[in-house]
């Protein structure tokens, strides 16, 4: 057997404390040699290169930490490439959560025009990642958790040979919440849960073989769902709660606007004070503060899947994967967020048939959003990242799209170099210059 | 050979003398015998029947114009059963123009809640109209210019053994209008035109064999067409005219809500005083007036259609027909309106193959509205109706969707018979109960 | 947890002992409480009574078993209900092997004319024992054994709301046999295993990671596989035996003809053994002799199908199952051997896509008469039951179809009530009139 | 407008006087000023060029013809490259027919072995022919009447950017026998024809809108139709003749070992005596011995091809075209022979949805033989060559396969230069070296 290497790529992430947490429960099944934490940023990384070292340390777990700056070295010969990558740091987010408010469109890190941003500046970079995967570490696989996931998925799988696992925590702690809620342990239950990364739904529960999805969706409602119950009774089916966003999109909006932060702005505060308790020497534990962070299933999605590939285990695991038939209603190569068999050889789709006709339309409106986004992405086109910016049902109109790719494209122009003086000349005179500007 | 019966159901329609003028045009080729104009309205019905007569004596045509309030007299025997009817009349129109603007969104005769509403109201007089063509003509073709065009052709197709067409003069007219303003005569164009009727888009313009897009659309720019240029040139296809109700709403929204009357209210106007001119037993020809009632392509398609299917032609024409796997991206069963071969055996779609990511999204959110609506139309469920609306692109949530589908059913509540009474227990609070209100 | 109850249709099977061998290995995970054998030959029901409570006992396995001539008493309540009936006996079976040996046409039990007479007389009886489990045991699951599997599978899933899981032990035997003569252990491989039941390839082997297909090849040669080594090189695959039947047709041929006894004789011979030393009070276990008898593999495939689904496992196997979309090449509701995931609601296919070229002809081919066969089964169309045999690749010509399936049609009367009179005044000159024969 | 010129490659086929009889009778529609035939034999391409400038100056066609051996002078403008090739000659043909014979298996120049050793001969220099014409006439036409036609358009619209027609003047001939056989005009029938080129089914015929399948089959019965009649009846619809090839093999193969000449023998000698007669300079128009020869209808279809996409018409016409969705069981580059809408830009399928059963599993069949047959020639692979045999329903088993492949490469080794020394070192021990032969 050789040794295990897993590098990770922005190795100085505040989820960091996450994966070893994973990394020590889990060490007799996945016994890691080598873990190869690289960041741009030196300082993060070697504090977070320290927390590792001392959670190993308290743990008796000997596996070895390592820190670089460079990518490559941290790649070579790993058997999982973590990415954990923010482009443009907190700063950009924030700029992707405040831009779109403007326009009166809600702003998310991954869902609307904040989202759209996030993939124009992050797909570069992990295609970059995966051209170095398949070079130096061609048998390992990606484990993604950079967002948004799903539209990073679909660059890689269609614009790279490397291997990749689209991971969100989401689908295993909404499927969990309704189960815990109805006071049903898991193996007893059938869930299906069907759409994209964050546009998804459970659309029937089953307990002991019998259909209970009406008692899931009543448990959900007092649990305290982030959707409306009597929405979930008409739909018949149990939104993920970033579809807020569009069922309950003025409320969400309104939200938004008045509130005295963006999620992103939070979340600089409480990293800032993360780092702060990182760097303690004494600290070799995951504080309770990371919990405030969000991203507590990371630990459990990026183990699962690292498990069910090195052992081939054959697990079921809801993961983003090109779609190749499993749901009718799109094309071979959209990345979809559904049921897979997990084993050596990556996710292989469980097949789902048609949508239900109430999730279909919105389903399909942003997988053309996404497929355009990543083109966009790929070509720096700005015709292509109009239109995308067009598709997305949550931008009403080309009035409005115009001015706001203009300004995300403006504000993050440092982040965007495939975009600069590239502009179609055929894009007629709202062509956007970034190097007149 | 057999004499030629003509039945129109709605033969009091304004509309009326456009089919006439196109029959004295085509006579020689389509030598109709009886002329059977049935309707509801026995006022209108005898004015229009006397226009009709004289149009035709002024012609010299012999055909022979009945009239009748009861409407399996009109079909029996008949070779096309054409729909012009108004579930409501005009001032149901006027109601799902006014009731959306009252929640932001566009009052529109076919796009949005007020063409869900027609919708809801029409499918089931169209059902039942395709239930005697079955019993009393089964060799008829219901040639439909009833609106929602798509979504009644997709009902009638679903639900019932009829033969229909389902037509709509815009394909034949914007196709014309753009080669028109480019200066290119029809037999030397070639034009992929692709979509949903009333959601569409002309996606290539071939003129000798190359291509000429990019002049299709700076000709249809100059030529004053409906929607914004640059963004016609940043999709590289010219949008039909209602898409101005999605790329613009807000200007559309503005425009409807600063408008002295909706365009209903303006039709209303139109009609009354085309009624008084109708009945001028000095009249023999259509009305100069009637240009400005709008559908001036009605005689052109229905007889262009007629024709084809009377004698056999394989002649290609825009109509709505069901995929079949025309385009990929939606459902068999689905109606769409693309280009199709007519014969005696009715309209065959040609492949379309995939669309554009730029136009899949909305026209798959769209249809899946449709699907829906049709559903919903036909078995009275509220639930039904609320996931139709809340899939609808125009409306922006679940606490818009509620209260607007309370309201139009409210409104309509005499025509939509099927939803009386017959809300689903399980919807939950908002169920609407039509009974107790 | 209520008491689990087993149905076994044909209990006086030869191989009932296989399935109590099962039952007793499994009894921690699987405590059955009542196995009911139903048989219509009651001389053999008993004897396998008899020696399947001695084997429980035996093995201090408490499991009941029951005995009853009437198939719903068995069937009520039951949690699985295992088919292993052969309508006819052995001696329909026989007359299976020798009549297209007349014409030159292999005779085999489930592969080619052979299998084509036994689905027409087996899939009516299976239908029915299908009517019983949803009136009296509606959450049952049918574990089907009886061949032909996958045309079994097929009309109960098109024509029953049964649950039903299609099984054959090829798949495990054979991706087994070739990870055997490779000395790799199966969990460290990944198969990929495509086709129908009985016409099915090994494509892929992948073991840790690494693409071995043409060192599974060799040591597929190397173990003596049916199959030419050169031909499986040329394919890159390794085609399932009875591929043998197309691959090497005239050889397969030659020694079929030239066999003193057909399978199926030798098989009546070793059942009468069988059963003598069944009948053996002093027998509690299976005897040696059974190896001999084939199906070895029915206790695994089985018990792992039952088990799967009782306890939710949601595990990867090889059964049969309507495609879905799984094999892009084959309609939705055709049944495909594939690599499910098994859980409590069954099997769902997962994924494979388009099959390779060299495989996919014939595995259309064969589906297309498998569809024939059903719906000629189903309705006792002679027309259908001519299409399907003309669409069989191993049935060369018109010429020999017509009356090898008069024959055959002839020779099993009185198991084909619904062909009985009901031919087609349609089929012309060879219509077959079993009544007037 | 500019002067039209065509290319014949293959100007000296003894085919030309149809072309040129052809190009007379439409010379005011298409207006051809230059005809430039080419050929690598130069006697044969003296005597057609004199015969064409006879017939067309008896006619008073000012069309001018030219000749030459250059491939690419011929092409260099023209409108349309009309391909009429037949690499290795009649005696290459001749070897197609024989060799299989041996085998037991029909010798046909497009059915079976025959036509697959013509695909591979053939495909390479259709390609080059393609490549010619995508530099040096860009903007036209290939009119391709080459056999085997379906697997020549395949080769070019999968391996090339060249616009190409594949024609057969057998669904023009066999659709209107049928209709004449019937007393019944073309204009009152719609007819629908599928399959495959030299694979196709007659599946229903409409007469002024009613079904009268029944009776085109008794009509085709009783005109001597070359399919039992009884078999029709069963299938409900007429297969074209070369399906007596699949239905009818063991007297289809009997007629031909019997026969005293193959069909290419009788052909060659009925060509010497065309050459003959199209030498003498008082001949001046089609001699009635031509009729023998076959191929009356390539003036008719070649015609109304170019017709229709001269005059951009879009006529319903079957052709052979990408499949792209008109047929459901078919993937969608498989060419197909369907009915298609025929403008400027081609022919475009008009939608099929799926093919019976009893038809599809040939067809999938058959469609698997002919894309394994493409890749062998245009690769030269031996085991794709072996997999494309083995995949052809008429060759019975690998037993056969293998020796009759190599006796084909070995006969017409000088026209399969890609073959040569290129099989796969992986083929094992059956790889057939040309080289060392």
């Amino acid at each position: 057997m050789r040794p295990i290497k897993i590098a990770v790529i922005g190795g100085g992430s505040s989820y960091t404390p996450e994966l070893i947490d994973g990394l020590i429960r889990h060490h007799d099944q996945l016994p890691v040699d080598e873990l190869a934490l690289m960041d741009v940023d030196p300082e993060r990384l070697e504090i977070l290169a320290g927390l590792s070292r001392r959670m190993f340390a308290k743990a008796g777990v000997p596996t070895r930490v390592t820190t670089t700056g460079d990518r490559r070295q941290a790649i070579a010969g790993a058997a999982f490439v973590c990415t954990l990558v923010r482009v443009g740091g907190m700063d950009a987010r924030i700029r992707d959560e405040r831009i779109p408010l403007k326009y009166g469109i809600i702003g998310q890190e991954t869902t609307g025009p904040g989202g759209f941003a996030k993939a124009l500046r992050t797909i570069p970079v992990l295609l970059d990642i995966a051209r170095d995967v398949v070079e130096l570490a061609p048998d390992a696989w990606i484990i993604n958790y950079t967002n948004p996931s799903g539209l990073i998925t679909e660059a890689v799988t269609r614009f790279s040979e490397a291997r990749i696992i689209g991971l969100c925590a989401g689908p295993f702690i909404w499927t969990r919440s309704v189960l815990h809620a109805m006071g049903v342990p898991p193996e007893r239950a059938n869930v299906d849960y069907v759409g994209l990364n964050h546009l998804s739904w459970i659309i029937r529960v089953i307990v002991d073989g019998e259909d209970r999805t009406d008692d899931a969706i009543e448990a959900a409602i007092a649990a305290g769902w982030r959707i409306d119950g009597d929405l979930m009774r008409s739909l018949r089916a149990i939104p993920c709660p970033y579809l807020s966003y569009y069922y309950h999109r003025e409320r969400m909006l309104e939200q938004m606007r008045t509130a005295p932060q963006t999620r992103g702005e939070q979340v600089k505060t409480i990293e800032a004070e993360l780092m702060r308790m990182y760097a303690d020497p004494t600290l070799a534990e995951k504080p309770e503060l990371l919990k405030q962070r969000g991203g507590g299933g990371y630990s459990d999605v990026a183990l699962a899947a690292m498990l069910a590939i090195w052992h081939n285990r054959g697990e079921r695991q809801y993961v983003n994967v090109p779609n190749r038939g499993a749901i009718r209603d799109l094309p071979d190569d959209a990345v979809v967020e559904v049921a897979c068999m997990v084993d050596r050889l990556g996710p292989h789709p469980i097949v789902v048939g048609e949508l239900p006709p109430a999730m279909r339309g919105l389903v399909c409106a942003v997988k053309a959003y996404e497929q355009l986004t990543v083109e966009a992405a790929v070509t720096g086109s700005y015709r292509l990242a109009l239109q995308a910016l067009l598709a997305h049902p949550l931008v009403p109109s080309y009035e409005v799209a115009v001015p706001l790719l203009n300004e995300l494209l403006a504000a993050h122009r440092e982040y965007l170099p495939q975009f600069d003086g590239g502009a179609d000349t055929r894009d007629g005179a709202n062509v956007f210059s970034l190097t007149s500007s």
